[in-house]
């Protein structure tokens, strides 16, 4: 059932020991959205906890500072950011089919939670928290403000994408005014490399391929590229926006072998094209820009059966 | 005389043939700063002309969409975000000692103008020009708000910078609902990279070095590597930020080779390192984050030279 942001502020305020769960591979944005909503139930004197399928990386362990583990059993069961149940990885076992409220900013949303709030005009579902928390009747605090101000930045690549607003700008002119230290925040999230996310994007740069009159340019990171680099998993991330990045590209794809028989793949696409609806006829999904899927076969195979999918698509249009 | 932006508006409104003068190396916000004041005086009838002593790169060309040339002898002389008369490089001759009236955000300004409107705590120039438009009776259309936004957005590195305060953001949400175009700005200002900046880029972090345990990086761009590149000038430009990037590194350093004995060095560094501190002793400035230097000497040479100064500043801290 599609509820409005003060029904599911009202439903909220009568729950009780809360998890909330984040999408696997979390990002700041779902990340965010967890850490600002459960200072904000704590504030109301409720247990509340944030929940992921995957492990939380290093650079986004700051988003939970002062959050002390609660132990509780679940009486109420939240999602944010989370477009679909598959997303949930690890966590679908145990809260699959049990998810009472979700808050997203996905238009792929597929409703499958017993409430739910998604508006895809949002930047960012921080950028619905925000709008959240004075139904709450929270004030948010600096630690609060420093989340949401986390998940709108990641997830407009520091305000760089589409789907920045007018009212996202106004939003992080009051975060900024709560205190939160942008500056620090930026240079973490965005102009930070380890020097081994360093020589990966070095390798990376070796390994790009281009496609169908040069409109598809594919990366490749192999295993033993990512281990000789001794990136972490996070480093691979920002890799994926290299390919796109190239003038006369429409399609940057990058592949990351993560087995034998297993490759992660990431596109990315600027307007008009859909990365979206691509990665829908491997089986994954996102966002019209950026978009990723899993296809079960080797590095190569994946490449070719990608550029076909994609090739198609592009003379289709 | 240092003048309040009314007195600066005020000033304006009386003149006519106005020759507006913005920085060598021209960068988005001295050229969308005289692109947006030339609109708005030329909407008030008067003529006005935007120069430069160097060339305007492809990439920002079109800021200047629709204003055509119009020739005629100067009878007032303006500079925008020229902190120095230096900066003025080709047009010193000509205009050296007689610029009227300077609007400017640099610190470091020197007050070289009959009168200076200077407000370091503006993003950038264009936020300035922004705030005098209203003074000047002028509603920028959506040409005068692409100016200006991209002026602020490369001068924040897109909202990413210190320099970035709340109003800043409700600035950008005001020129938004003008129309600007931001996501194709962004596109082109950031994430767009010729294949010929790729290759440099890949150059680049083959020849990155540490001095001072680690807390210095020097990347060095020969002649010889920016020519086999095919990359132009404008390419060269964000190159700066790749050793500033690295985990660690106080202070980057780029050292692009312009001849036998000259180099053209750029500084970077996070808070509360200052660049501009130490470009200042080779006769350079700039902004505590990005400044910038020339040194009459080869790479090696000025490599030794660097890594001294720098040295001995951190050890000063």
């Amino acid at each position: 059932m599609e509820v409005s942001l003060s029904e599911a502020a009202a439903w909220l305020l009568q729950q009780q020991d809360i998890v909330i769960l984040c999408h696997q591979s979390p990002d700041g944005d779902t990340l965010g959205s967890g850490s600002a909503l459960c200072r904000a139930l704590r504030s109301l004197g409720k247990r509340a906890q944030v929940l992921c399928g995957d492990p939380i990386g290093r650079r986004f362990q700051f988003l939970f500072d002062g959050l002390e583990e609660q132990q509780f059993v679940p009486k109420a069961v939240v999602s944010v950011d989370i477009a679909d149940e598959q997303l949930l990885g690890g966590l679908r076992e145990v809260y699959g089919g049990k998810i009472e409220l979700c808050i997203d900013h996905h238009p792929s949303n597929t409703h499958y939670a017993q409430r739910y709030f998604v508006n895809p005009k949002a930047s960012a579902t921080c950028e619905i928290i925000y709008e959240l928390l004075p139904l709450l009747g929270v004030q948010p605090d600096i630690a609060t403000a420093t989340d949401l101000y986390t998940g709108i930045a990641t997830d407009t690549g520091c305000f760089q994408y589409i789907n920045v607003t007018p009212h996202t700008f106004r939003v992080a002119a009051q975060l900024l005014e709560l205190g939160v230290p942008a500056p620090q925040i930026n240079h973490a999230m965005f102009a930070t490399k380890s020097r081994a996310r360093l020589q990966l994007e070095r390798e990376a740069l070796n390994t790009i391929e281009y496609f169908h009159h040069n409109e598809i340019a594919v990366v490749t990171l192999t295993r033993k590229m990512v281990q000789e680099s001794g990136a972490e998993d996070a480093d691979t991330d920002g890799i994926a926006s290299i390919p796109r990045s190239i003038e006369g590209v429409h399609i940057g794809v990058t592949i990351k072998e993560k087995a034998d028989d297993l490759v992660k793949v990431s596109l990315r696409a600027p307007q008009p094209y859909n990365a979206s609806e691509i990665c829908a006829k491997f089986g994954g999904g996102g966002h019209p820009g950026a978009a990723g899927c899993a296809i079960s076969c080797g590095v190569e195979e994946a490449k070719k059966q990608l550029v076909a999918v994609i090739s198609t698509y592009l003379e289709s249009l």
